[in-house]
């Protein structure tokens, strides 16, 4: 029922499944001659921010080069499945890809940290860790031995808690709790005696609605919002301790890319950190008009976790972690690494933003 | 003693005084040939993620250019005075200028929104702001009339509160202290009693150690350490409620900017962006080390505004930001978006970035 396992039984498929559509090798780069390159996502058809800004990527490229390099983004399933991604772009059947490194744990474990940790770093930490923090340079060791060059291009900003048919009072709960929860959230919710269940996107308002599912989390308010939960749950749960942040990647074929004139990689990774924070703001600025109509107008039950069961989700939480570092050398290393950025901005953070967001920032009513 | 008012003094006589140092018009682009261009900038040489931020813009754009655009950068006082920016820029003398907007609040007060607003937008609000929800397009209108087109380029994020040689326990603590603080953070703290005294950055130090001054901010703990400041005062405060997530500029020469071909013009717009969240994670990174050292080498005493005077000075900077958009129509017009985004923004962080800081993130010691 994990993601890794799907990985697992999807994974060989998938290459040998793309292997007869596959496209030409990328082709060797000639100076004002247009190089086509292919992107497969992980994500559904027009998904707001996810899929609209893998193709934003694509278009940007496009007019930075002055149609130099060329694009074309597939979503998930129309050149390979959502879970082919890794292996396509690994095996240079695509030129690149567009999805999040936790999808990958069940081959490379300590991708998962440079995506989301369960009570680790929000946007603005794991960017820091990222481009003034050493933490890029980690992924990209992470990767290398796939033949993939890595970058942040997109972030959810803290997400949500989760949509829930009953309160969650304390961490007793969650015993026997059916829960649509992926990952390493997953993991945590296992542990408190929590039933994960993974399903496609497409399944779990039916099941939700149904009762197959007691609670699923999702994105935030502007993609909850059109998945319609609301409907099917009243409790809208925050804060989503289980990503604060979440990580979005775009991955290139090192061959791919290093065939590329160095001004071309260098406009390829401008826009991916161009793409990076304009999908932070597009969530900020839609996470708040969905709110408001969720509240408003669907008279949704915002509640917020009480403090002592998001206390034992912690503890549940640095548990999982430590099992997942000790998988392998490179996995605690990176652990190791996330920790010690952590406890640096953590600090810093305890006396600019958390009192800006007690203290600076005005105060608005959440009431219906 | 206002920011403003050194402005007007000295605007006109920089105008006058680099023309006759006037480089030639841009020169009209031509296709693989190097177009030149000159930034000047309002930072001393070599100040960090300031000055290096504006170094770094110039060196990635000739990077991604292929050398097709090249841009010197001067620190202030080299080519022109850091108060001569931006009419240097608006009147072609220059193509490009690095700045904060606030610091043409004398001639354009609608410029104020676009870099610090007491109490008003962190870095992830201000810039949810700029890029999804129509904040760029205002600060190009508004700086349209002077031949600018205005770019985000980099974030202190929030900033300290600044160095006391005295504890503060309300707002009546401010009666007749002699404070460095610039802009409209200064407005607020003369209302509240204050006298605001404005020196060149190489002076506050001695200024403070001999008592000319009770008071300074400056940036954060990064920069504040390089300064020395705590040899001179006690107390450092946090937050820095007066600039919650300063937002620095980069501006062209509009003729300058719409004679480069449509491909550079989309590597300069993503390389100001790149830069301006570059400098963010600068920020965010270096801060927790230097608070660090602060506390532990140099036994600093933080401490945080009581909640009462900050409630004072949330009251004194609403009525100064009422009196500042009473100044024209624009804003008028540019302080009611803001407030509108920061209600959106505000509902969402409540539930998201708050909570995150209070209950998600690991609580970490500040003790020496």
């Amino acid at each position: 029922m994990k993601r890794r396992d799907f990985l697992k039984k999807t994974g060989t498929a998938t290459a040998a499944a793309v292997a007869s559509t596959a496209v030409a090798a990328p082709a060797v780069w000639a100076k004002g001659k247009t190089t086509r390159w292919k992107m497969v996502t992980t994500w559904p058809p027009n998904l707001p921010v996810l899929q609209t800004g893998a193709e934003r990527f694509a278009k940007r490229v496009g007019e930075a080069t002055d149609g130099r390099l060329k694009i074309k983004v597939f979503a998930a399933g129309e050149l390979v499945p959502a879970m082919g991604v890794f292996d396509a772009v690994s095996d240079g059947t695509v030129q690149c890809g567009s999805g999040a490194a936790y999808y990958w744990a069940g081959k490379v474990p300590a991708a998962q940290w440079f995506s989301a940790v369960p009570f680790g770093l929000n946007a603005q930490g794991i960017n820091a860790w990222f481009y003034s923090g050493g933490g890029l340079q980690l992924w990209e060791e992470v990767y290398a031995p796939f033949n993939l060059i890595p970058r942040p291009q997109g972030n959810t900003g803290v997400q949500m808690g989760g949509w829930f048919r009953k309160e969650m009072n304390s961490i007793a709960d969650y015993k026997g709790l059916k829960m649509r929860i992926p990952g390493l959230g997953g993991k945590v919710i296992a542990k408190a005696g929590g039933t994960v269940v993974l399903l496609p996107g497409g399944e779990i308002f039916t099941s939700l609605e149904r009762g197959v599912l007691d609670a699923t989390e999702w994105v935030g308010p502007m993609h909850d919002l059109r998945m319609g939960f609301y409907k099917a749950a009243k409790h809208y749960y925050y804060p989503g301790w289980h990503e604060p942040g979440t990580c979005l990647e775009v991955m290139f074929n090192k061959g791919a890319y290093e065939k590329l004139p160095k001004d071309i990689q260098c406009i390829v990774d401008a826009v991916a950190m161009e793409t990076n924070f304009w999908s932070l703001s597009e969530f900020e600025a839609g996470n708040g008009a969905a709110l408001q109509e969720l509240i408003t107008k669907h008279k949704v039950q915002l509640k917020k976790f009480p403090d002592a069961l998001l206390d034992d989700l912690r503890k549940l939480a640095k548990e999982t972690m430590e099992e997942e570092a000790d998988k392998d050398n490179v996995s605690r290393k990176v652990h190791e690494a996330f920790k010690k950025f952590k406890e640096r901005v953590g600090i810093w953070g305890s006396i600019s933003e958390n009192p800006y967001y007690n203290d600076v920032a005005d105060k608005y009513s959440l009431k219906g």
